[in-house]
């Protein structure tokens, strides 16, 4: 059943969920200002203004906060787009729609979280893998969408491989250029991303 | 006057830059595993197999190392790219021109030196200036770019600023998911690339 996602502007976290993005959000600019070698449980207990021991109420330590927050980007990613993109059996529609709400997800969960989401290298070998396995499932289910696409004659003439690659480069970029406090608004940026790359690929 | 630099798949660098850029490479990846802060002289020493005295010889710490290796990166940008654009006049072909050979630069130096530009905060303030103008110029180049390209009515309706973006976006983009070791080869990436960014900006 498609959706009518285009008017949900602002899509919305319930009141735990903002509390607990902000704390990720907090833990992961450090993180991305310092690197994660080089930031302590006791830097992420200050900035949060949270004793060393309330920290560790919450977290076990820093590899496992590592891994919660990629994790909590990879289940919104989930939720806002990936099952509502199930839903939408139009592939033109869907394409459309995964890449405008990846985009306001990164903007409304700031750039850090989805910057952090290249840090595997620093997780556990079994958190490494359950988050590259979510990450290939994501880019699958973006190839299978072009791969439709393609079947339907609507694709440009492109390796999808590498199209794929270069939709996600756009949506993630923006965790790098976007600057919150001047610019766009957040749905202005999204339809600019969206509009850009399905030109990329739409014949 | 136009070149015709589509032929020319392979930039060459000399053999004394090709050591350079080695040195820099392996130090480049020994700080994008890292991070930053993480990674001592020490480190780097041992995984260029130098003596920390030798080490030292050629640079005089690790801030500065970081300077060098981002200036080099930008250098040959401005070397290989921005000079050679700037002879072609006709704003659509400069448009491609610039997108592939930055997309080769990326492929022929290694990802993390174009990863490591993005590490500025690191660097000392009057270090930062100097790169952070060094990038505004390019962004400079291609917005002006995309600009002529509107007067002559080949411009796709969509924000020049935030599509100058997201072109860089699907160049730098090659840094992070690129594998030398399997796949297309360099020059197909540097096309695809281009087919895409170009699609996605021109009527």
């Amino acid at each position: 059943m498609p959706t009518t996602p285009t008017s949900n502007k602002s899509q919305s976290l319930s009141k735990s969920e903002k509390r607990t993005a902000e704390i990720y959000r907090v833990a992961a600019n450090l993180i991305h200002e310092k690197g994660f070698e080089a930031t302590s449980m006791n830097d992420i207990a200050k900035r949060l203004k949270l004793t060393k021991a309330g920290l560790y109420y919450y977290i076990h330590g820093k590899r496992d906060l590592l891994y919660s927050i990629i994790k909590f980007g990879m289940q919104k990613l989930e939720e806002q787009v990936i099952i509502p993109g199930m839903e939408i059996e139009d592939p033109e529609e869907r394409l459309k729609q995964i890449i405008e709400k990846h985009t306001l997800l990164i903007l409304e969960l700031g750039g850090s979280i989805s910057i952090l989401t290249d840090e595997v290298q620093s997780l556990t070998p079994p958190h490494r893998r359950i988050i590259v396995a979510m990450k290939r499932d994501y880019m699958d289910f973006v190839r299978e969408t072009l791969r439709q696409l393609r079947a339907q004659k609507k694709l440009n003439q492109l390796n999808i491989n590498i199209a794929s690659m270069n939709i996600f480069a756009i949506i993630v970029g923006v965790a790098r250029w976007h600057n919150p406090k001047k610019g766009w608004s957040k749905s202005r940026v999204a339809r600019e991303i969206t509009k850009f790359a399905t030109a990329a690929v739409l014949r």
